[in-house]
C-alpha cells in the first residue's frame, strides 16, 4: 500500500452482529493488520482537515483534532485515532451535530443541568467540565449535568484536565446496555466508566474504569490473538466463569468488575446520571438505533479554595512516595498509581509518533 | 447458658495478629457459636444502657443506640450488635471521644471542612450527611469533607439517610491499610468503602461497597465454616488467585475487586478523602495503634432544586421496572438492586427479632 494514494478500498470497519449496538463498545483496531507509527503533527493535521470537511468550525475542529490526537499519544487508541472514522461517519449520519452548542436548561447554583443538544461529545464534555471548574471556584464545589450528548470518547481526558487545573474531580456517563445485572443473563446495564482524578505535580493522577471487567475491544483483540484473558473475563454457554474469549463472546454474559460490586456500581452510575441531567438512561440509549443522547455528571471541587491549600502537594507526595515502596510480585515491574503508564506511553509516542493500523490509516486519510 | 445471669466470662472476641491493625476489619460473629434471635426493643435498649454507662449524652446515646440497631435490623451485624462491643472498648481505651462535637474548620461555600475531633464515627457522618444535605439545599450540591473521625461503621446508613430525604448521594472513608496495590505484595491501600445512593419510592437504591473483593470477616467466617469462597478471594503463598479462606489469610494478599480497577480506586479514594478534609491518609492512620483519625467525604445532591424534578419518581421507577425484567440465570433467585436485599431482612428482623450471637450478646450484657 501507499500511504497518500491508497489503493484499498476505503473500508469503514464496523463490528456487525445481532444487536447492532454491541458494535459501539467494540475496539475497532484489528490486531491481524500492521502498524506503524505516524508523527503526532502529521495525524493532528489529517484529523483537523476531516473535521472541517463534515462542518466544524475552524475552534472546534482545532479542539476536536487535539483531542483525538491526545487519546492517541497517551495510548487510548480505541477512544483516538481508531475511533476517529466512526465519529466522522457519526456526524456524517447526522448523529452528531457539528453546529449544535450546549446550553444551561436549569441552574440551582453550584448544579447546573445542561442540555447537549447532540453535539461532539468531546465539545460537551470539555464545556461541562470547565463549567464545573468554575462553578467549584465560585462555590468550593461545582456540578454540570450533561444531558442529550454524545460519547466523550476517552473519560480520562476530562480527569487530566480538571486535575492538571488544580481540581479534584470525579465524572461519569451512561452507556448502552452491554452486560447482564448481576446473576441474569440479558443485558440491562452499561459499561458506564467514572473518572476521579487529582493533581499530581504537575501532571495528574486519573482513574478512568468502565464497569466491565474487560470492554468487548480487549475481548476481541484477545481472540483474534488466539489468546486467553488473564482473568475471568465473563461466562460461557454452560453459565461458567471463563478466560476464554470466544465463548464469552458466543454469551455477550461479560463479567462486571468486582462482580455484584460493578454491577451495582454501573446502575447506580446510569440511574443518578439520568435524574441528575433530566436526560435519558440506558434503557432509552439502548431502544436506540445509535448510541447517542448519552447523561453525564461532572463534579469538581477547587482545591485552592480549602484551608489546607498550601499543604496539598506535600501530601499526596507523601501518599504516592509511600504507594511507590510497594514490594512488587515480579521484580521487573514497577507498582504504577492510576494514570502512570500514561505518562511512559506519552513521552514514547511523542519522541516517535502515535501507533496506527494501517486499515484504519487508510480510512482517515480518505475520509 | 442464661441470657441475663451469665455465667460465661466476659471475653471479648477480637482477633490477634502479627500485624495488630488488620484485627479491625474483621468480622466479629463467630460462625461456630449458637445464635438466638433477640427483640429490637431489647436490643436497643441494651445500647442505650451501656452508652450511657460509658459517657455519652442522652441525645447522643439514643442516636448511636438507633443507628447501631437499625443497621443489625437491616443485617448488617459486622457494623451493628457484633461490632458494638468493640466500639464501647475503643470508647473506654479512649480512641473514641464521647464528649466530643465536630467542628467547621472551613467554609468553601458549597463545600466545607469539618474536624471530627476524634468523636463517635456515627455520629460526626450523620452531622456530616445533614449538613451536606443542608448545602445542597442551598446550593444544588454540598460537600462535607470531615479529619479526624471515627469508624462510621456501616456507610449506607449515610446512602439510606439522605437518599429517603431526596437526595443523590456519594460519600466514601479511608481506612488503615489491609490490601497491596495491584501487582504488589505488601499492604499500602486501604478497604475504602464507597456509598451511592439515590431515592426510589419512599426507600432507597443504595450501594455500600468496600474495595476489597471480600471483607476480612467474610474469609474468616468461611474458613470456620471450612469452606470455599464463591470467587476468587486473594493470592496464596504460591502467588496465585486463590478461593480457599486459609491460604489468603495466611498471605493477607486480599484481592482488590475487580483487580486493577478496586486497587485504583482504593488509592484515588484515600487521596481524595486526605486531601479534601485537610486530614490523615491510610498511610498515616495504619502507623497508629488505632484505626482512627479517618477522612471521610460526604457529597449530597437536592433532587428537588433540579428543573425535572417531578418527573424523577417515575424516572426511577422506569429503570428498576426495567432491571426487575432482566433474565436470571437461576429460575429461584431474584434479580435485586443494590439495597433490594435489605428490604427482605429489614422485613424478617423487626417482625422475628436480630439474630445475634451468644457469646456477643453476652459481652454486650455484662458491659
Amino acid at each position: 500500500m501507499k500511504l497518500g494514494n491508497v489503493q484499498i478500498a476505503n473500508t469503514l470497519i464496523i463490528y456487525h452482529n445481532t444487536n447492532a449496538h454491541i458494535a459501539e463498545q467494540l475496539d475497532i483496531m484489528n490486531q491481524a493488520n500492521s502498524v506503524f507509527r505516524i508523527s503526532v503533527s502529521r495525524v493532528e493535521a489529517e484529523f483537523l482537515r476531516v473535521l472541517l470537511k463534515v462542518g466544524f468550525t475552524k475552534d472546534k475542529s482545532k479542539i476536536l483534532a487535539r483531542i483525538f490526537t491526545e487519546n492517541s499519544i497517551d495510548g487510548v487508541y480505541t477512544h483516538g485515532v481508531n475511533r476517529f472514522p466512526r465519529f466522522i461517519l457519526y456526524v456524517k449520519e447526522k448523529v452528531i451535530d457539528p453546529n449544535a452548542e450546549p446550553e444551561l436548561k436549569h441552574s440551582a447554583g453550584a448544579l447546573e443541568q445542561w442540555n447537549g443538544n447532540l453535539g461532539a461529545g468531546i465539545l460537551n464534555a470539555i464545556k461541562a467540565t470547565d463549567r464545573a471548574m468554575e462553578l467549584a471556584n465560585q462555590f468550593g464545589i461545582g456540578c454540570v449535568a450533561l444531558a442529550n450528548t454524545n460519547h466523550w470518547m476517552r473519560g480520562g481526558t476530562y480527569g487530566w484536565r480538571a486535575a492538571k487545573n488544580g481540581f479534584a474531580f470525579i465524572s461519569w456517563t451512561n452507556t448502552l446496555a452491554l452486560m447482564p445485572a448481576w446473576g441474569a443473563m440479558n443485558p440491562k446495564i452499561g459499561n458506564n466508566p467514572i473518572v476521579f482524578g487529582a493533581p499530581y505535580n504537575d501532571e495528574a493522577i486519573v482513574l478512568d474504569m468502565a464497569m466491565s471487567q474487560f470492554s468487548y475491544g480487549k475481548l476481541e483483540a484477545a481472540q483474534i490473538k488466539n489468546q486467553q484473558m488473564p482473568m475471568f473475563g465473563g461466562y460461557n454457554k454452560e453459565g461458567n466463569l471463563s478466560t476464554d474469549p470466544t465463548e464469552i463472546l458466543e454469551t455477550r454474559r461479560v463479567l462486571p468488575m468486582g462482580y455484584w460490586k460493578g454491577a451495582g456500581l454501573a446502575l447506580l452510575i446510569d440511574l443518578l446520571a439520568t435524574i441528575l441531567s433530566g436526560g435519558i438512561s440506558t434503557l432509552e440509549i439502548s431502544n436506540q438505533k445509535y448510541e447517542h443522547a448519552l447523561s453525564q455528571v461532572f463534579i469538581a471541587m477547587d482545591l485552592s479554595k480549602l484551608g489546607n491549600a498550601s499543604s496539598i502537594t506535600q501530601t499526596i507526595n507523601q501518599i504516592i512516595d509511600d504507594y511507590h515502596t510497594s514490594i512488587p510480585e515480579d521484580d521487573s515491574k514497577e507498582i504504577l498509581y492510576p494514570g502512570e503508564r500514561v505518562l511512559k506511553t506519552r513521552k514514547d509516542n511523542l519522541l516517535n509518533g502515535i501507533p496506527v493500523d494501517e486499515i484504519v490509516w487508510e480510512e482517515i486519510i480518505n475520509l
